[in-house]
């Protein structure tokens, strides 16, 4: 196969990459500047090499503990539990929480194979066990395995009537507009509606 | 910077890549199989390097010259003139040419700063006058850069009546709808119309 092929071939196999846009992106390597592919090129290469799960809280770090779990300024009170490492950088970047993470690595779904063995159970009880939270934040995405998965924590934590257990908010997106939400998020704003 | 961000930013530097979809790209990465990186990795490092434009035609090559120019069952009476390289791929895959090509490296846009020196067309007028061709195809876009550039080359080959000089039909494209076509596409299909 000749050289352009092969990277067309292999760019295809990213999510969301179709045949025109493989190729349009292969054109831009060949007319784009070396130095960037070389760079593009190892970074993807050694990605998964320099990377590894944090073995307190399972989000991605290149140290032996991710930068959250070692950070002291933290509130080490609060514990944010999410699905999937990424989601750890989306609530961080949020700047409206500054305790800890746990992340699950997905949520129950039993039609496609997932149950709560697959997921970080047993280190999360064993962190909330540990103690020092007071409250636990369920982070899980507003989907039916989400809120599956948030009621399996509630049902693991039901005699810890020490601890706060809260869950995200669900409702219309900021910007958004009424006519646009779907039927489900407006339900959902409606029962969870706030009293100013 | 973390390995993480790094790639993330890398990633965010290529065509049509934005900040969310340079984070899902970076964590699909992260989660895929290593060989897979690795290949790609190596392949988007490496194809400047493989790959140079062919010295006869400009269409990009990894051998001494093309495939297209050092294929003996294509006709050689027939040259489609193109602007970019991926042109060519595109013209050759529609099944419907099988003679060679000529790429300009762009297209006339004076505005742009591209005036004619700025292309191919002495190697072009050179082909042409070694002879051997009897229908030169203009297959520049369908866009002012195009058309003007179309007029260059039918202004350039004034002089030579032994050739027939065509240029790619204009039109509805295949399975597009009335509706949906802008004025300029829907004016150029009624003034190029074929008699069924």
């Amino acid at each position: 196969m000749e050289a352009i092929e092969e990277l067309q071939a292999l760019l295809k196999k990213l999510p969301g990459m179709g045949e025109k846009s493989a190729m349009r992106l292969s054109y831009h390597l060949i007319r784009t500047d070396e130095s960037y592919n070389r760079a593009l090129g190892s970074a993807i290469s050694s990605i998964k090499e320099k990377i590894h799960p944090c073995p307190i809280c399972g989000c991605y770090t290149e140290h032996d503990i991710c930068s959250y779990c070692s950070d002291d300024a933290r509130d080490r009170s609060e514990l944010c539990i999410v699905e999937e490492p990424q989601d750890v950088l989306s609530i961080a970047s949020s700047g409206a929480y500054s305790g800890l993470f746990h992340v699950l690595g997905g949520a129950i779904n039993p039609l496609g194979g997932v149950g709560p063995d697959k997921l970080s159970f047993p280190q999360l009880m064993k962190r909330i066990e540990e103690g020092g939270f007071k409250e636990i934040i369920i982070a899980t995405n507003p989907t039916e395995e989400g809120d599956t998965t948030a009621l399996y924590i509630r049902h693991l934590l039901k005699d810890r009537s020490d601890l706060t257990i809260t869950r995200l908010a669900s409702g219309l997106p900021i910007g958004g507009e009424l006519g646009y939400a779907d039927k489900l998020t407006l339900a959902r704003s409606m029962r969870g509606r706030i009293r100013l």
